[in-house]
């Protein structure tokens, strides 16, 4: 599996997922700012990798602050946190994964701890958070993995692979897990996923490297498909999954439930807890992030409509959790009433 | 409105529709199979004008013909039918204006009329087509508008605007009718259309050049939009209609169509007669038209996944008739049972 992150001991090293699959182009640096700005700009993306990479980017804005004042020191960290915070709104790890960094150096702080000691326990708490993620992963492959036949035609959407995760990925994940380690000999669609086509560009791309049969299709091509009854089961990843089972996730999404809904097709969703928000009771307390019109109308540096003409787009979608099948997680797999069975998943979580 | 296709006395002068909007660029050719190259690589597309530009197609083909023997100039008539033919399966308009056109040479051949005079029907022949395209545009425009109220946002699928017909358009007709004749403040939004994007490329740039508002969407945004009830109607063309009102339209229709089924938002059809297709029983009658997968794979001149990964590219889907609010053609709006309205519809045409 590529590393496709990684800490060096001083700087942060990461593939720029922009560039793929024409290039596997890697970004080094010591700046949390640049962390900041490709968590911004999807260089690094999927809500599990999110939080992992904010976790960093709190390490470097700690050693970079090293020579200050223990004042300053802790008033810097309280920066790095707002920039990284302010990155992207909808996937809740990055929240979830700054929450957990801050708890720790405002620990410390109010215990008196020298700056090198707190520069220490974060970068212990942040590989704590990509080592669990790992295993995370892995469990989440295995236990998605019951979900698929041998001879399963797979739709997926967007990218929940290893590319948006530590390791195996979520949704991809599991059919990786189900293909390479059980033997089932699944097919895979992968919606493109405009604009930014992380299906055709990174969900197809790790899958070829896996030696997993995958097809791409434009988004608009699952209906037909699925009348046609050539998809059997979908999986998609998630940003973050309300107390109620309603989720976000990349736009279209939704459209691609209500396909599944209509057809009778089982529709799951893998997500690891951390991508569970307890502060969200249902889906319209998501925000859902709007972003810059230009990634719609522009492509290669190219104008696909006229000058003046304008678009919207929003990154993503809300899927009521009545259209869900199945939530994976690294604690097995839940069905509905999803209400109910989450509240007893966090009150073991609590306990 | 812009003068996309002409017959200038002995050629055919037509707008490139693929370099939309970034070029207006206009072929001119006395090559009947310049024109049957330009249907099959979308130059000239819109099931109408498929139409138009195949009976101007024959037209070319009869007059490059004439200096042969009477024989050889119907064998050449033939074969230019032939090659005319194989450029598209699923528009239906393709075929009824082919076999008009036969009609008149296969008479007159049973006449022993002289090949100019051939020339001369067909030529008629195909100003009449184009012609009744002008009027019949007009009228399902006129119809069509009374269908849209100030202020609706308008949601609309590929292209069936001016581009796609002689004049008005049909989907796109009804909505330029609405709101340069009437005055009724509509908003549109066009979903890009994957792979080709005539969406964006297109109706778009219609739409612009009319000064009615638009906003370009990825295929996959438009089920957010109706969730959140952004959008209070929605017309497209059609390549095909079936007896029972199932119809083929440009990939990606089907999935629109089912999401305003959900949302309970009305969902409009607008087509020529010419469109309706007497021989289909119902859609699984329709052929669908699988094109080459490069047209996903290959955006603006760069691939978007990796080199060893297919797609599928279905340039259609079906529509069953149930989803369909109403039919809008040149005789008026038509509302279900289509069954029924239909059959009492030909019976009208046909005495």
């Amino acid at each position: 599996m590529l590393k496709h992150i990684e800490w060096n001991g001083r700087n942060l090293r990461f593939l720029d997922q922009t560039r793929l699959p024409l290039e596997e182009y890697f970004i080094e640096t010591a700046d949390y700012r640049v962390v900041a700005e490709a968590i911004r700009k999807l260089q690094l993306r999927g809500a599990p990798l999110i939080g992992v990479s904010a976790a960093y980017g709190v390490c470097l804005g700690a050693i970079e602050a090293l020579g200050d004042s223990r004042e300053r020191f802790f008033a810097s960290l309280e920066k790095v946190d707002e920039e990284l915070r302010s990155t992207r709104p909808t996937a809740v790890n990055l929240f979830w994964a700054l929450d957990r960094m801050k708890r720790i150096w405002q620990t410390l702080q109010a215990r008196d701890e020298a700056p090198q000691k707190v520069v220490e326990e974060l970068l212990e708490e942040a590989h704590h958070i990509a080592r669990e993620d790992e295993e995370t992963n892995e469990k989440i492959a295995r236990y998605g993995a019951q979900l698929f036949q041998d001879g399963d035609r797979i739709l997926t959407h967007c990218n929940a692979g290893a590319l948006a995760c530590s390791a195996w990925g979520t949704a991809l994940g599991a059919i990786t897990w189900a293909f390479v380690k059980e033997g089932k000999r699944v097919v895979v669609y992968a919606d493109e996923t405009r604009p930014l086509l992380q299906g055709a560009r990174l969900t197809a791309f790790e899958l070829w490297k896996n030696d997993i049969p995958v097809r791409v299709i434009c988004d608009n091509m699952a209906g037909f498909l699925m009348a046609r009854r050539e998809i059997d089961k979908v999986i998609v990843g998630a940003d973050r999954v309300a107390r109620n089972g309603d989720f976000a996730n990349k736009i279209g999404t939704y459209t691609v439930a209500l396909l599944a809904h209509y057809h009778r097709i089982p529709f799951y969703v893998a997500a690891p807890l951390s991508s569970f928000d307890p502060q969200s009771p249902d889906g319209s307390h998501i925000p859902i992030e709007e972003r810059n019109p230009e990634e719609v109308l522009v492509f290669n540096g190219r104008r696909i409509a006229p000058c003046e003409v304008g678009a919207k787009n929003p990154a993503f979608d809300v899927t009521p959790g009545h259209l869900v099948t199945a939530f994976i997680t690294e604690r097995g797999i839940i069905r509905p009433p999803y209400k109910e069975h989450f509240e007893s998943l966090f009150a073991q979580e609590g306990g």
